[in-house]
């Protein structure tokens, strides 16, 4: 199945479930280590954290946990901001600034620390490394594999499913148009937008990698339904971010009981995300060009200052459309019992007329 | 499973695949005939046909089949129309409609024919009606009951499937937004845009019904994940538009073979829809209104006329999003197939590990 009986693949996980990497919180030490010891795949994410950050991170995590695990890193992209558009969205958004008392951050590109997060997850030979917002180059895939680095890539078309498997990636992150956060797309301006269950089909006859499926996966029959569909692990994102161990603010919370309709948006950072529908999103997502991670910086004071004052109105409240589903429990227990619910699903399935009536015909 | 012993249940299957009903000419006799001939479940489409058409079509594919097979209609909606914005839109066409040397259609709001139709299903008895575009009233329903029809509603939201589910239905089409064609919501300002995986695990929390998944279901794997999500069976629509039984006009066989991508649009009939991206498409999705049927009728010499020159550039080219998998074989082999790969995946997700390595945990 794996490519290297030297690097991870995800049929060696007990249970086929991944936690997904939840950057600018959610996705904290104790989260990663719940998921790996149940016996699933913990990841930290590296996304907008300092490179030394990440270091004291994963030795953190491996004091906590003997389970292998994942690092997940942002693929710099070239940047697409117009400087006339990026200055009409800062001047948009000046009142809103005001009304929290702050002023909106500055338009600045950059690339998250690529070179040294690579560094780091490199010499920490960290077992999986996962990627998004685009393919690692060739020499970076070699530079991981000889670290003994499994390369997951992030993938929402059928396009970018062919483009990573040619760079030699060991397995394909595959994010439906259900997923909540970031899409993971190439093109920031054009993000793939493809239900999950459409693009495993679609990838699997451009790919024989291993899949891991992600989006608006929530239950045990719904990580059962992507291991039917050819997917070698499913992983969940917003069903883990109430759970105790998870980083998920205190407004983000609220507004995850609560509930409400999700939409995709570029409003807070410039790069298509899927959030619950609020006042922010509703008010700026029709003019918020695509610049990444210009507008990330743009509205970071907004987003902290609103976070702090428990305001769920002015702050990205990244949630998958399945997120009603979301349980309040700890998380080992939760990857236990959907994996436990996954089995029980398959078997039942199995078992039951009409999908067996006509065994013999089965191959 | 079935609230009823006499009416029709989707367990009673062969194989748990139903034909999607295709209005516009895809769904001809022989192609329920050929879906219902090998075990699935065939259906006409009753929309934009006249009542007594549809009653010839019955009686013709009761000649052609003894198995049982379903009608679907579209359940009549209030005009949202604004007139200035449709007579905005009309105008926008005229260079558009002089092109193919037409004009454009009268903006006309009706019901489809919609209680001849309800008289044709129920004095046929036909065995399963299904609805779109929302839930028949409570008498609609009893009627039906009492001529022993099952009745079907297309829902793409939970709100819509405790709607239906409180209307006393027999079970629910589950649309999710991969699905070519129209969006079967029953607001049609607000379609739902809710991937299938997604949709069939927030359904399933909400109603017991038997569930009828649908979206994008093009391969035997997609149909074992719907069924592994606790489907009672998956519906295929543009898995079948290639096959020799279809209707499907030569110049759509041409864009489907051909491929590309599919956008959601108000642009050909004033209702989302999914179809190919064209020049249409391209060019008047922004600034169609929500109008159905209105634009329908507007629209319409323009689609006959290109249809009529082969032209694909202004024609409305319903596919959902995995068309590149759409086979060009005979619907029956290619439903016994479908169902013969399900059987199988499901067979190979069950005793593969790690799903069932830890079998002794499962329930």
């Amino acid at each position: 199945m794996t490519t290297s009986p030297l690097r991870f693949a995800p049929s060696q996980l007990e249970h086929p479930i991944v936690g997904a990497p939840l950057a600018g919180g959610p996705s904290k030490v104790a989260l990663a280590a719940a998921v790996s010891g149940a016996g699933g795949l913990g990841f930290l994410a590296a996304g907008y954290r300092a490179s030394e950050d990440v270091r004291a991170q994963i030795t953190e995590l491996r004091a906590a946990t003997d389970r292998p695990f994942g690092v997940s890193l942002f693929v710099p992209t070239a940047s697409t901001a117009r400087p006339g558009e990026v200055r009409r969205y800062v001047e948009s958004l000046r009142g809103e600034a005001h009304r929290y008392g702050v002023e909106p951050g500055p338009p600045r590109h950059d690339d998250d620390g690529w070179e040294a997060k690579l560094d780091v997850v490199t010499a920490e030979q960290v077992p999986v490394v996962s990627f998004t917002f685009g393919c690692p180059a060739d020499d970076v895939v070699e530079r991981l594999h000889a670290a003994g680095c499994a390369v997951w890539v992030t993938v929402t078309t059928p396009a970018e499913a062919v483009e990573a498997h040619q760079a030699a990636v060991d397995a394909l992150v595959v994010q439906g148009v259900e997923a909540g956060g970031h899409r993971g797309s190439f093109d920031l301006e054009a993000p793939g937008e493809i239900g999950l269950l459409a693009l495993l089909q679609l990838v699997a006859a451009a790919s024989d990698l291993p899949l891991v499926a992600t989006g608006g996966l929530m239950t045990g029959r719904g990580i059962a339904a992507v291991l039917a569909a050819g997917a070698a692990a499913a992983q969940i994102g917003t069903a883990l971010m109430l759970t105790p161990e998870a980083g998920t603010s205190a407004p983000h919370r609220t507004a995850l009981r609560t509930g409400g309709s999700t939409a995709l948006t570029r409003a807070f950072s410039g790069r298509a995300a899927r959030g619950l529908v609020n006042r922010f999103l509703r008010r700026y997502s029709a003019q918020a060009p695509a610049a990444y991670p210009e507008l990330h910086h743009v509205t970071a004071p907004i987003r902290a200052a609103a976070r702090e004052r428990g305001d769920v109105e002015a702050l990205n409240l990244w949630a998958g459309q399945a997120h009603p589903l979301t349980q309040e429990r700890p998380a080992a227990e939760l990857v236990r019992e959907l994996a436990d619910e996954a089995r029980a699903a398959l078997k039942a399935v199995h078992a039951a007329s009409p999908a067996t009536a006509d065994n013999q015909h089965a191959t």
